[in-house]
């Protein structure tokens, strides 16, 4: 599908990730699940962001030049927020341009080379005395003098006694939080893996853990097979309530798909699947509910009600998964029925708790998920931002995929940018975004959001762009592609229609944001940050998602701050770190639940909202 | 097969047992598992054991006189130690009746009328807010706030939502320790079970009790299947080992069996078997092993060595037992591999580690396991007696069952009770000890354990006994029946080579019991009770038992007191009270096991052990 784009494969985590060249390393290392520390903002000042670009690195920037010197430059040292992509490329992340959430791990995983952090899952080698005249210790006794006490079901107590003499009392336990889950013969502590999972509405990403290193060792992603059923989780749950086998099917989509993804990545590692001992999963609400098996008719109707608050663990053989036979997986908490895990995951990611000064995080998508940390106290509220984003409901919108106009610039005139450099299709997120903040900037949309006529012009309007505009039914249109540029021959052209949706969709987010913080006593300018998680807010240019009021345009642009799949992020430290789902749940049940829908206020500063900044 | 014993009906638990006409009222309690308090060690003097039976009551002894008025005598009041079984009856035990271990739970019943002291499995009717506007609390947080946190499994969690709203979120919450169960319509709490069940060798006693009261609704027992595959353990262990399906086959027939029970204690309940809860079971470490389908074979050879030291907690429904679907059981945590659940379960209900004084708890058996408590510490033994009680390798020997000698008296002239009021088929071993002892009190037996030749009889010996010496094999024996008196028309007569046989078991049970105490520096003079355990100690003559030298005869009779099956009381208590599990995790663990076949005096007081008192 991305024929065009190349490979870009970080270390040491040897995941590979398919970006179009001039893609930003930024941009890339999110698209791979990587998040890199960037406290400038992104404007190469901080020299946080340092990568090692070691063959084939672009031109060194000036802020490059500044921040590293000659011999570093020459060894391939380049700055994330500086660099793109100039074709098939090795990168090396070097830990301390992770943030802290993830260098704490790895800082801990130096001190103790067996162990990374806390883990839930911990493999302990063991040589026990034989038993003999005077030593008739039950097995588990035994065990339990070695490695404390622990709890151990049925199916271990029955292979117990064969599996400790087979390996003459020599080998090694994997322990599972306070419960036995195997003996091993011999020394198999180097081979402890975890596979975390986003579970997303549209994409799934799962991501192989080395327990002992902390690091990844794969990761997969496939579009979540669920679509077919619908595009949004509104038409999955309906499906549930609607068919009778709806929910076995949703279900066992979802599930064969995860379970193959971890046939990839044990094949991709060369590992084997039983040595598989943990799963995590972090996806929203109704994801959640449907990978686990869980009806979440609750949840399409008000007040929305989730199943689990707290994450539940379960078998992941009885889940339909196969690894360890007696692995457990461990899904995130959640905080509303729209409030999922992913926003927990993300909140856990991005420290967003220990923030210092008034930050938000925000995830973009069909519903926008808006978290706010300020003066000690967590909020959460999620917004219908509806489909715009995703494409529907956009005359010529589409999915990020092959021939969607990503990137609108006008630059002199208007450029584009396609997805695998192929003839266009139709217009994608971004490229909206992008598109409606041009045309505010260069007066063909008014700030209430109408496409200008050509006579209602302002002056100096560039020619490239004043010659696009039509008229369609009876109202202004903007050519964005004319039928000979188009892969199928109609032209491509963004309507008055087209952008309502927009402003439907932004001014759901933006009034979910100027609510929360004025719950808070807070306005936009007081924001220190404004974090970006989920996987479509890492391709959105800041600067126009501002223009177009999406974002807050009150604070300087260095303050919103890309952090890449964070719902897989998260998934990653609760599988590697049982402190972590500790601090999982307690942002869960700390975060204030704010239902937009209920408040006072919702209707007026939405419609405040519809207005585009300038307005 | 005892179609000549009448019922005996104890209230209020309505447990029926089937005993001889003559049986004494502490025998028949004991058959069905009830123990008795009787701190005067059934001397009539204490009234501790008294009961009530409300119609034909026998003629009161003089004890019985002494303790009660002439208006409870008239009511049926009656001492357990005083009286026998005349006919069918009904027979009322007070709670005060009970020992303190059971006491304790009935207390604490009467000032918790909805728990009996702290069982695992707890009900809570709720009432939960409905759902609405402004209360989007998911459903598990929603039955936390008001049952305070659990865990719930992947099988509740899917039914939850339904179950729920189903019962308009009013109803039973079933917990397990910290896990949620269930979540029922409606006010259950007045239905919630457990059956505790005493896996013997031979057989298997279950018993249906009512965790709100503590009490007992009904009690089936019947053979343990397995005997079918050999009478001991260590034949079952064996076709384990040489069987490829052995292990399978034993553990089905086990499970069957103590389904098919259940089913029988339900239907006689008139409960429902979803009302189950949880199960309990105490054996000896082999029989928990079978019953768990565990590998038993390390248990056949030395050192003996069983699965798990502490009891473990199991899936009812993994086990193969239907009752409620997630219901659990217990397994009662061993000592070693010869002293088991059952040993602990005696400890437990004897309240043994808290006696007062040297005290020691004896199951008599095929192997004897044998425990002492002095000064605070617990130690415990088993020992190898072999089946000569129960009739194995004895020339006329058989099982206690229909026909069965169980009881020799010399009153001028030799007198026998035989089980079912049949002609004669063998002797059993309570018979057995009758027998040996009343020979030796006549000078038929020397100390030795020879029989003497009629010529060599000492003077004045009752003709009775005189004419029944004879010659087998060249050695003397002597005739119990003749042809004339036996059903199938052969004599039964005990012979030298038989009683050599006793001397083996009732010299091993001896010396373990002398080396027990040595080890503690005591002798058996000092110890101020000897608790008898078990379904074999209960039948025995403690007065011919200590002739024999089986008990210590060092000390007063009424030292020594029947416990009944102690094995069912544990599992009973374990049932009932989450304390009590921990107190019997304690006990195994704090009990020394102390393997008398690697003690280097063990040959001395084995060979000391066999010669009878007095010699």
């Amino acid at each position: 599908m991305r024929e065009a784009e190349v490979p870009v494969t970080f270390q040491p985590s040897g995941q590979t990730v398919y970006v179009l060249r001039g893609t930003g390393l930024l941009e890339a290392a999110a698209d791979a699940g990587i998040v890199l520390d960037q406290p400038c903002g992104g404007l190469g000042k901080c020299g946080k962001c340092r990568l090692v670009v070691p063959r084939g690195a672009c031109q060194p920037s000036p802020a490059e030049v500044e921040v590293f010197s000659a011999d570093q430059l020459q060894a391939g040292f380049r700055l994330a927020c500086q660099s793109s992509v100039s074709g098939p490329t090795t990168v090396e992340v070097p830990a301390s341009s992770l943030p802290a959430s993830y260098q704490k791990i790895l800082v801990r995983a130096e001190q103790a080379p067996l162990a990374v952090a806390d883990p839930v899952v911990r493999k302990r080698y063991v040589e026990l005395p034989l038993p003999g005249r005077g030593d008739d210790d039950p097995d588990l006794l035994r065990l339990e003098k070695a490695l404390g006490p622990f709890e151990v079901g049925l199916g271990l107590l029955r292979e117990i006694p064969a599996k400790l003499r087979q390996a003459g009392f020599r080998g090694t336990a994997v322990l599972s939080g306070g419960r036995l889950m195997d003996f091993e013969p011999q020394d198999t502590r180097a081979e402890s893996f975890a596979v975390a999972t986003d579970v997303g509405t549209t994409t799934l990403v799962a991501s192989l853990l080395d327990l002992n290193a902390g690091s990844d060792l794969a990761v997969a992603s496939r579009l979540n097979p669920q679509t077919q059923f619908g595009d949004d989780v509104l038409s999955r749950i309906r499906l549930v309530r609607e068919a009778p086998d709806g929910l076995r099917e949703l279900n066992e989509t979802i599930i064969r798909a995860v379970d193959e993804m971890i046939g990839e990545l044990v094949e991709r590692a060369g590992i084997r699947r039983e040595r598989i001992y943990e799963l995590t999963f972090s996806g929203n609400t109704t994801m959640q509910q449907l990978l686990c098996g869980v009806d979440p008719s609750s949840l399409g109707e008000v007040p929305f009600v989730p199943t689990a608050g707290r994450g539940p663990l379960l078998p992941a053989a009885e889940l339909g998964l196969h690894v360890h036979p007696r692995a457990m997986a461990w899904v995130l908490p959640v905080i509303g029925g729209f409030v999922g895990g992913d926003t927990v995951s993300g909140m856990l990611a991005t420290g967003l708790a220990e923030a210092q000064g008034p930050t938000l995080l925000v995830d973009i998508g069909t519903n926008g998920e808006i978290a706010l940390s300020a003066d000690g106290k967590l909020s959460a509220a999620s917004t219908a931002a509806g489909p715009a984003f995703e494409g529907a409901r956009i005359s010529c919108g589409m999915r990020g995929s092959s021939g969607a106009i990503e990137k609108v610039i006008v630059d002199g005139r208007l450029r584009t940018n396609v997805i695998g450099n192929v003839p266009p299709v139709g217009l994608c997120g971004s490229g909206l975004i992008d598109l409606a903040a041009e045309l505010l900037r260069h007066g063909l949309l008014t700030p209430e959001g109408r496409l200008r006529t050509t006579d209602q012009l302002p002056d100096g309007v560039l020619p490239d762009l004043a010659r696009r505009l039509v008229v369609h039914d009876g109202h202004a249109a903007f050519v964005l592609a004319s039928e000979t540029e188009t892969r199928d021959g109609s032209p491509l052209v963004l309507t008055q229609h087209d952008v309502r949706e927009l402003q439907l969709a932004a001014g759901a987010i933006r009034a979910g944001i100027v609510l929360l913080l004025q719950r808070a006593g807070l306005q936009p300018q007081d924001l220190r940050a404004v974090l970006i998680g989920g996987g479509f807010g890492n391709f959105i240019r800041r600067s126009n998602a501002q223009r177009i009021g999406l974002l807050p345009w009150q604070i300087p642009r260095q303050r919103i701050r890309y952090q890449g799949n964070t719902s897989l992020a998260g998934a990653r430290l609760v599988a590697l770190s049982e402190q972590a789902r500790r601090t999982a749940e307690e942002l869960a049940r700390r975060t204030e639940h704010v239902d937009l829908s209920c408040h006072p206020d919702f209707q007026r500063a939405f419609a405040e909202a519809m207005v585009f900044p300038g307005g």
